[in-house]
């Protein structure tokens, strides 16, 4: 019977086994209680621990590894490694009474190790660091776990400790943490019927080859009632093979649970094992892979499934096996896979909407008035010119190419297109909701609920160790050992240099932006004086991609920076639990993020081409600097090259560079070493344990920078869409890649992270929400302000003379004359266009220099801001209804999915009441008198003391 | 012992319940199992067995009612009635041995009642009901519950039913509910050291007179741990005193979670309780009172301490007994008067704030200088007549009166107040949610989650007989039982009359608004061309008062009407559960209710006076009406008449005539009717049961009403308050009352409500939220449309020569040259005002006639106009973002909550860990060789066969 469950998780493994099984019988068996062992098998048995996935007994699993430092081989070492690992039951036991009767240990009073460890030794260090590793084991032990050392291993200086969860804590952990296990009892989950049903099939054949190959994504017909797991009940549930009734997360998070409330305690201060790896009494925790992803007989495990079927580029185009993903890494992560994946679909509409949006712009760019009658050859308006004396007066004709581009982006389509996606940001929100709650449904989180706070209400080892200086500081004032927390005054200087620094970096965003501004505008003006005609033509655009890829740059360089000033920032401020880390951290990265992306977005989108004043009045920037104007077709073609730069650099550079780059460089350089090295080292690396392989990996960093990355890109798609429909084509694009890339990580090159439990995204799922509300306000403005559509509606409906829009170019441009210019600001060449010319045009809505006002904004102005403001007004709240509308009208809950909880829960009871009466059965068929008593509950409820020793018996005899 | 315990409930009464005692054991104890008597008991042994709160057997409490139907004595009567109440175990067992071997009753193969019973006779009915009364009965048996019927009381043509639910069954559905139960264990709750705690116990002193004198609202230092019930952690209980235990509110719910699980099966449909009370097979089903409120020599119960210290108008500064509250009707109850006590308490800075405006403006009236302008003796200006040819020319020193009453109600402080009021709503919302949390928490809900939705997730007795029906139609075609469901095709109809009926009444009101305007524009008229110049001055506050009331009784009518509609048409839409019942009523009650409560005012707001046109082409209604103006100050004065007339009148005339003094008349109604009738009934009366004093008590009906009142409440306080800054001081002394007279309702006049778990107030938080949403943009239109603020914020920094208000009233006012009159509309007596006018003014911002564009809207138009705008968009965006901020910032969980709720959890899993540690203590005792197995956890574990009976012993014997 075991052997045969052994042998179904590795098959063709049998012989072996049997000779572990045996060995493990013989010389570890019953006889020598706590196992630990001097490392001294020879490589072929460790061959035979299926490479450390297992004790050395070849039966308890690892389910958690702790590493510590050990001290190179030295004199000493042997004596003291000897003398731990004769560690036996007897003397520790001893030490535990000693340190009962209230006597530590020997090293112990000589007071904090933070405080005194600058007049101790190192090996004093050390032993300090030993004796806490001793209690902390000994404590676990005490939990129940089961644990192993390993010291001797081919990683010089690293100690292991193995540690296994047996059957009984499993048990007593999974009724703690309620974790709903699948019960005995399935139940059929019901197909919708008739045509349904047929077209279900048929979308199903449809999208079969989409699916992964991996049988936890398949739609199952039944399905297996979930309880949350209890000793006393058991009866309920499949316990026949109880080597995977806990999968290997499951265990995992069991142990760090344990974990995570064993504190070492005889110290002046309780450490929990937080503290004790902040502290380097450890050096690193992290559960087992489930085994090699690639090599040549490697027996088949999830995580090689997951490799293949999922971490892969060549199933870009397939469903992910989130089901998969999240068995082995758990919830939390399986749900910012199901989120990626789910944004990424509904990318594919959105990017299909903006091509076709795109696409009608050039289909119609020749049927454009405007456009034709600037590129008109009759046309032979004289505008102003663009900078002081080196400028000249030109023809507006020249612009006819930025016309015509700008078209392509500023035509109706546009404002269509961000309504669209405006809505689709809300359906996106929504979809999510649904999908996270049949995830929620399919992986038994319903009613789960408050565990995950109590996960992340652990108080941070930075936290403590402040608290434990404080006291020690107050301990020497008051000789009170009154436990302290931190107070706002205590943490008032952190908060300071917060505020500060965070408004220096914003302030550092606004001044580069403001730099490239200057470049931007001397540089025209410096170029304007060329003589090279071709160079002069070029100009504007030169300028504006050099100024793009500089923004980039920078960029990319302030990101990383910005990334590690909210770490330092956040680490400074000793936030308490993790999840207030995480969230403070959150909070400053993005909005450090989110400015130094966009600053220069707004700045062109709302300010670039608004602050110019006019000819003969023009805007001076430190008196000598002229700001600059936006070619004739508006700023939204400038808006549209910087976004687009912006958004691919970023992309390309960071994703690609970054994250695909620098990994391969390093394994060049790690190939180039290890040639230098011998080839036996080599060797040797192939035959590590699973815990040494595990402990080379990456540790796991959290979610947050894969999560910002995607909130940020977001930003991208719907913030500034309007101006720039190809985002979604590009983000989609990207994020095919970003999938197989993350998942490449997180299956082959990170350490296995803890599963956690997580119903939702948390505060990413508020996040998107705002930029999702803000995005509806930026892009009624960017229509309003930045494209020329409401300047268009205006003058067909206020102005045209014929309603239609000839004439529109004309009615945009006032008149200037050019006596009226400044002293030195007229251009040098006057009859550069062949002719003398006395007025010239510009564009704004004012007098002419023959009203009464001359210069003085015009009625059309107002009425054309008025229009401005009421369209956003319109924009913006018909938006936000209609967003709240498509909120309203989908049900957060899925339809299939409520009647199934609902129907489970029926179910549940029915199990109960069956039980109910079946013991009620049993009672009566055990009470003599059976058939008076059976109807008789009323007076056995009536006397107080039968009832009561009678629920225990129903309770027992079950 | 148990005397003891009684006596304790019942102080003062201990030598009747001595006798009872020794009865109950003599003549019913454990002998007669079933307990179904004839109600042969004397009056005297009545009162013995409390009123009816108990069986006749004066031990067992009376946890439910149910009532039906009797026929009236016949001849048949005595005789049936006779073989029902011999019905013992042995006949019911043979029936129901009957129905098992799938043998139906006699009866029931006749088919189903409600489609045969248009050919039987009233007898078959009756018949009919009283087998599916005893099948029910039969089954409820089966669940546990135990019942005494009662059929002769001296309430004729009534039968009751009396549940009881013994010990056993109550435990088994605590634990079926996850009940959370307080455990033995207790621990202090921390109150702040230092001089937090001085603060507050000095405002604890400060307030005390405010704390209701009742037990459950004092601050407790310690509390006891709860925890979901269970029957095998009953230890953690303390059930030495198991009557009280469960109190009467859960033992209520308990016993109607098991009636609603029960179902009739012999009849072809199964039939729930709904379908059985729905059908009239019992007319009635509630829970009892717990004891009289007033009376001479009442013992006191919780119903008593209620009706003192809180259903009183004398105790109406005080906190409510929200504890107390919660604990007779449950949580939603509950929390309905905690969100009312709340909303109630908020309203206090609110109207405070509010009078402050009010007086500010007051007191600022006389410094006002454009009414000063308008009041100025030198002030000469000529306006043009307010309608055609009745109207004359007028001077504008006669807006004086106005124009200082509307700078009451138009000054910087409304703006200032608006957003008060907008942040105020904001911080509301977050108080509640926090309340929320707090009460939750206090009340156990924390981790209860879905057992709401179950609860409400029971099919309606009317959606089960239009399934029924459905299906017997489709079987007489297809002989197919297949289990049936409403599409959306049977409900087409439904839905088409709902939308039809809801777009006629919305036509309705505005019909009726529309009416009122004509009424407004003739009698204006009319009056104009009285002689009488007393009435002329008086025409407009005339006008407008009586418009204003006649839209009051108009939505006073159309608000009972729309209320009666609303339900119709929900019910006619057949929806499957209560809880979409509520949902789909809630929303149609409250789209009609606002609409006929806020279009009048909204017309006011936002329409009148801006359709007018202007002199020389004004706007006609029906070719003869000339749309209204407003009086020089803006329409915000009138539009504050409105409010206040429609607000007060509302409250005044629905809750105080309708909800005191209709009751108040039927009392009076009923005490003439009882002075007719013989003075020995009225003697009986007084010594009914409990369940018949109860059964006379109105059904209770829902929280929807009570819930629909304050939302509109809200509406006014929040949605106009930009022009009528006394409404939450109004709406403050309305719920003052409010608040007691439902108390009052609840307790006095209404059957008591089965307890229903709800840990927040559902549906109505998001319309709140909808509300105080649309509140903000409403305001800022207000501010910047209705109101003047704009206009002279646009004159003070763009067209005041010195910076100053002086000459605004000139500057909004343009000329009119009175040849351009139309012919026939110029005034009929020119010389009215003593000389020839040439010129008149009109507020309106247009070109003079002199212009080459004469009346066209000038520059100043659009200006103001654009000004207007921005100042919409940055209101809402800014107070949007505010209280999006305040929502930030205040955390939904107040911190001594999440920390309390921490520590509970730490200390849950103390407990238990500490219980382990027993078992293993206890296991290690037993087994001999104790030292060696201590420490020998591992070769246990790994045994596979013997840990599975050693965990099962751990939990046996415990």
């Amino acid at each position: 019977m075991e052997k045969n469950e052994r042998s179904t998780t590795i098959p063709g493994k049998e012989k072996e086994v049997d000779i572990i099984n045996i060995k493990g019988i013989e010389d570890i068996g019953y006889v020598q209680p706590d196992s630990i062992f001097l490392n001294s098998l020879t490589p072929e048995e460790n061959t035979q621990c299926q490479h450390g996935l297992y004790f050395q007994d070849g039966e308890r699993r690892v389910d958690y590894i702790l590493t510590y430092h050990i001290k190179k081989p030295s004199s000493s070492r042997s004596n003291r490694q000897s003398s731990r690992f004769t560690d036996n039951a007897f003397t520790r036991s001893l030490r535990r009474g000693t340190a009962r009767l209230g006597r530590p240990p020997p090293p112990q009073p000589r007071g904090d190790p933070e405080v005194a460890s600058q007049d101790h030794s190192m090996d004093y260090h050390e032993d300090d660091k030993r004796y806490r590793r001793e209690e902390f084991e000994g404590n676990l032990r005490d939990m129940g776990l089961e644990l192993e050392k390993d010291e001797d291993t081919k990683t010089p200086g690293v100690g292991f400790v193995k540690i296994h969860a047996p059957w009984h804590v499993l048990c007593r952990e999974a009724e703690f943490m309620k974790l709903k296990m699948p019960t005995k009892k399935v139940y059929e989950v019901k197909q919708c019927s008739g045509v349904g049903a047929k077209i279900n099939t048929l979308v199903n054949k449809a999208t079969e080859p989409l699916h992964p190959n991996v049988e936890e994504n398949r739609a199952q017909n039944v399905k297996h009632l979930s309880y949350a797991f209890s000793r006393e009940k058991q009866h309920l549930f499949d316990l026949s093979d109880r080597d995977s009734f806990f999968d290997s997360k499951t265990r995992a998070s069991i142990v760090f649970e344990v974990l995570k409330r064993t504190k070492c305690t005889k110290a002046k201060y309780s450490m929990g094992i937080t503290s004790l790896l902040g502290r380097g009494v450890y050096t690193a925790a992290y559960p087992l892979h489930d085994g090699d992803v690639d090599g040549e007989n490697v027996e088949p495990n999830d995580r090689k499934l997951l490799y293949e079927e999922w971490a892969s580029y060549s199933v870009f185009y397939k469903y992910q096996p989130i089901g998969l993903v999240r068995k082995y890494f758990g919830e939390k992560i399986g749900l910012y896979f199901a989120w990626l994946g789910l944004y990424t679909q509904m990318l594919i509409p959105a990017s299909l909407v903006g091509v076709i949006v795109f696409l009608y712009g050039c289909a119609t760019v020749d049927n454009n008035i405007p456009s034709m009658e600037i590129c008109h050859p009759r046309n032979n308006i004289t505008m102003c010119p663009l900078c002081d004396r080196a400028c000249n007066y030109w023809k507006l004709k020249e612009a006819c190419g930025t016309a015509r581009a700008s078209h392509l982006f500023d035509n109706p389509a546009t404002v269509f297109f961000s309504i669209f996606m405006a809505l689709w940001a809300a359906m996106f929100m929504e979809h999510w909701k649904r999908r996270q709650m049949r995830l929620n449904y399919e992986w038994d989180l319903t009613g789960f609920e408050e565990e995950e706070e109590e996960l992340k209400d652990h108080p941070r080892a930075e936290y403590e160790l402040c608290v434990m200086q404080k006291s020690l500081k107050k301990e020497h004032k008051t000789q009170k050992t009154e436990k302290e927390k931190l107070t706002c005054r205590d943490r008032l200087p952190a908060y300071m240099t917060n505020i500060v620094m965070m408004l220096l970096m914003i302030g550092v965003t606004f001044a580069i932006v403001f730099g490239v501004i200057l470049y931007r505008i001397s540089i025209t003006a410096a170029l304007h004086m060329s003589n090279n005609p071709t160079t002069r033509s070029n100009v504007r655009l030169m300028v504006k991609t050099t100024a793009a890829i500089i923004n980039l740059v920078v960029i990319l360089i302030l990101d990383e920076v910005y990334g590690a000033v909210a770490r330092w920032l956040t680490v400074l401020e000793v936030p308490k639990t993790d999840k207030s880390f995480e969230e403070r951290l959150i909070f400053k990265t993005f909005i450090l993020k989110f400015v130094n992306a966009f600053t220069p977005i707004i700045y062109i989108a709302f300010f670039r081409g608004r602050l110019v004043g006019r000819p003969g009045s023009y805007l001076y920037v430190f008196e000598s600097y002229r700001m600059e104007e936006c070619a004739h077709g508006g700023c939204l073609m400038e808006l549209c090259i910087q976004l687009s730069i912006t958004m691919l650099g970023k992309q390309l550079i960071q994703n690609n560079l970054f994250e695909i780059g620098i990994p391969k460089l390093k394994k060049l350089i790690r190939y180039i070493k290890s040639k230098r090295r011998s080839f036996q080292e080599e060797e040797r690396e192939k035959k590590l344990q699973r815990y040494e392989t595990d402990h080379f990996l990456e540790p796991f960093a959290g979610l947050t920078p894969e999560y910002m990355e995607m909130i940020i890109q977001f930003g991208f798609v719907t913030l500034f869409v309007a101006s720039f429909p190809l985002a979604p084509l590009f983000a989609l694009l990207n994020n095919i890649i970003e999938i197989r890339l993350d998942a490449k990580k997180f299956v082959a090159e990170l350490r296995r992270p803890v599963a956690a439990r997580a119903k939702d995204i948390g505060i990413w799922y508020n996040l998107l929400r705002g930029v999702a509300k803000v995005a509806v306000i930026i892009n009624a403005f960017v229509i309003s302000f930045t494209s020329d559509f409401i300047p268009r509606l205006v003058y067909q409906y206020m102005y045209s003379p014929d309603g239609s829009m000839h004439g529109f170019v004309n009615h945009t441009m006032s008149y200037f004359n050019v006596s009226d210019f400044q002293d030195g600001k007229e251009p040098m060449d006057p009859h550069h266009l062949g002719y003398q010319v006395e007025m010239c045009r510009y564009k704004d809505y004012r007098e002419p220099p023959w009203s009464n006002t001359p210069y003085v904004v015009s009625k059309e102005f107002w009425a054309v801001l008025a229009a401005r403001l009421a369209f956003v007004i319109v924009f913006q709240n018909v938006v936000m209804l209609m967003s709240d509308i498509v909120d309203w009208l989908i049900p957060d809950i899925p339809k299939d999915i409520s009647l199934q909880i609902h129907k489970e829960k029926i179910l549940m009871v029915e199990l109960f009441m069956k039980e109910e009466q079946g013991k009620m059965q049993f009672i009566d068929s055990m009470t003599p008198c059976d058939g008076k008593r059976r109807n008789n509950h009323a007076p056995i409820a009536r006397s107080r003391s039968i009832p009561h020793t009678h629920s225990h018996t129903h309770a027992n005899n079950f």
